[in-house]
């Protein structure tokens, strides 16, 4: 087996966490043979930004267009404006290649303690299909009144038939190989009276077609509080762009922190490459300092192995994690100890051999 | 002093807490002597709608347009769609009142344990001002394609300079008047990239305005995560509407939950009625049934006692709550207790008495 990875390191914490992945992929490669993974790193991030006035080279589309996977770090710094450095890298890439699907766990991972006091690994293992390339980040919208008191800005929100139905099918199917046989969609149909009546309607035709699964509906302030009283009653989540951002924030929080979590930037066709990232951004504030939790850039690599039907690959990657919480000797700050991102992701790849 | 009240019981469980909000209100008339409610009931709701088409008469906002206040319990019923209901009472209300703070507190009461492991009481008390006119609530946008394919919904946020100034304003002001000295506002400018800029820029602006005042300016999605993991770092959370709303049924969530968190609709200039209710809906599920907890009605009216500068009577409201809460014998079923709506509110009233 032979597939090539366009690596995108990115900003801040984005290119320690990504070493450590690399390392963990070698790992991978050598200790479990037949297969490799060729990987091209590419220096497209806030610096190439600043030198060369955009976020990537004008033909960097097609450039990835010819990897099979895509492996992100972060993307983001201080003096590049957010709604340039991802408006110009990020999101292109998710709508270029159609990756309409940003699937999330939300799992507890074995070692690990959630901050919620009553819940612990029973409660707390759904996955948040999000919907990736259309909803609230549409780039129409503007301005208008500059400079007067009456100025104001305009944000569309654009959903489609065909993008809400595709995303909400793809979460039924998901449900359907999963045990509890039951969907939550996201909602704000009382609030926002164009956009979420259209995605209930949809909800509502696309269900009819998966008798088996159960279907809840609920508005997204009631969801996000939902995750904390009884996170235990979900099993695949699907929301908007927006409410999926939101969500998956919040998941990542109640199963131990943004430095665990992982998303699966997908094309499901298979048609155009899908892209592996986590969910952290690029946290200028830790970066340099080689504390970062590298677990979350690892965890996707689990989810590239899934996504190439790999699942021993997967597991051993999965186990390799648990392992190492577990053992709870080698941690990073934001999981309580005093290791460095490198030492953690030494740990992951001793276990890795282990196996 | 005499106020007049507008009250408007609603749907589902809101005529039951409305009864005991009332109660309550009685109480405090008879036990702290020289202050009078006159109140007058309004039928607005489903039921009204069903029968006459609409959520409320032709002049409805005239005649509430004449009363100092307006109680709200909760609207909403299954045989009535969300963005009817909602659109032609609860909003219509907010805004031609311009009541265009929406101030939620996110406050672990005395006697309450937080569901989050490690927070305790010192570690949940903080405000969030919501922006309560404009926002992603509006009602410009809609369909096309209908019966194809193609179909798609467009739904237009809205952030004006006025709207928005104003309510940045009022939680640096509030910011003023507490200890912290600190507002978080909440944003989304890396994937919305017309309107949360925008949004950002005049935090920006505000902000210089009150150099005492340090401000944060998070991504709603690391904000939302932020309430789990530290929320003690809040003092003014400033927020859109769409944000705000999502932020204050969480808050709700890590402070015990939906049955207990109030809300105040407020016009600052006191031009028009401001509107007190519970952040819950009308729980259809549990309506009827006489187990919803009235705590957030009844906080509700803590909330207009401190609008009326009476912070006296809010302190009476809020110690019955708490010593209720205390005591741990007369809890509904949402506080882990068998007590009824009408026992918990008569245990308020009977603690009012006694102060
Ligand atoms: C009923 C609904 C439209 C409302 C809102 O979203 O504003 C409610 O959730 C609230 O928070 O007051
Ligand atoms: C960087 C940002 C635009 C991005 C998003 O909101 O999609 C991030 O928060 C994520 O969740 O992948």
């Amino acid at each position: 087996l032979h597939y090539s990875i366009a690596v995108i390191p990115g900003d801040g914490i984005g290119p320690e966490v990504m070493e450590e992945g690399l390392k963990v992929l070698g790992a991978i490669e050598e200790s479990h043979g037949g297969i490799r993974f060729a990987r091209d790193v590419m220096d497209w991030n806030c610096s190439y930004y600043l030198q060369h006035g955009k976020m990537m080279p004008e033909n960097g589309l097609p450039i990835l267009k010819d990897y099979d996977l895509i492996l992100l770090g972060a993307i983001g710094a201080p003096e590049v404006p957010d709604h340039v450095s991802v408006w110009e890298l990020i999101l292109p890439i998710r709508r270029a290649f159609q990756q309409y699907v940003n699937l999330r766990p939300v799992k507890l991972l074995k070692g690990l303690e959630s901050p919620l006091r009553y819940k612990g690994h029973a409660d707390l293992d759904f996955v948040v299909v999000r919907e990736n390339t259309e909803g609230e980040y549409s780039n129409m919208g503007g301005r208008m009144h500059q400079g007067t008191p009456y100025e104001m800005a305009v944000q569309n929100n654009v959903f489609t038939r065909y993008g809400t139905e595709r995303i909400l099918k793809y979460a039924y199917a998901l449900a359907e190989k999963r045990s509890k046989k039951s969907v939550t969609a996201a909602t704000k149909s009382n609030g926002i009276n164009h956009s979420m009546p259209f995605w209930d309607e949809i909800v509502k035709e696309v269900s009819q077609e998966y008798p088996g699964i159960q279907t809840n509906l609920y508005h997204i302030d009631a969801l996000a509080a939902y995750f904390i009283t009884r996170p235990e009653t979900f099993d695949v989540v699907v929301a908007s762009n927006l409410f999926g951002d939101i969500l998956t924030d919040l998941g990542a929080a109640i199963v131990g922190g943004l430095g665990l979590a992982p998303s699966a930037n997908i094309n499901p066709e298979r048609k155009y490459p899908s892209m592996f990232e986590p969910i952290h951004g690029s946290a200028p504030d830790i970066a340099g300092k080689g504390i970062a939790n590298p677990i979350a850039q690892v965890w996707s690599l689990a989810m590239m192995m899934d996504h190439l039907d790999l699942p021993e690959l997967s597991a051993v990657i999965m186990n390799a994690i648990e392992n190492v919480l577990q053992d709870g000797k080698v941690l990073t700050p934001d999981l309580g100890g005093t290791a460095t991102t490198k030492e953690l992701g030494d740990e992951i790849v001793r276990h890795i051999y282990q196996t």
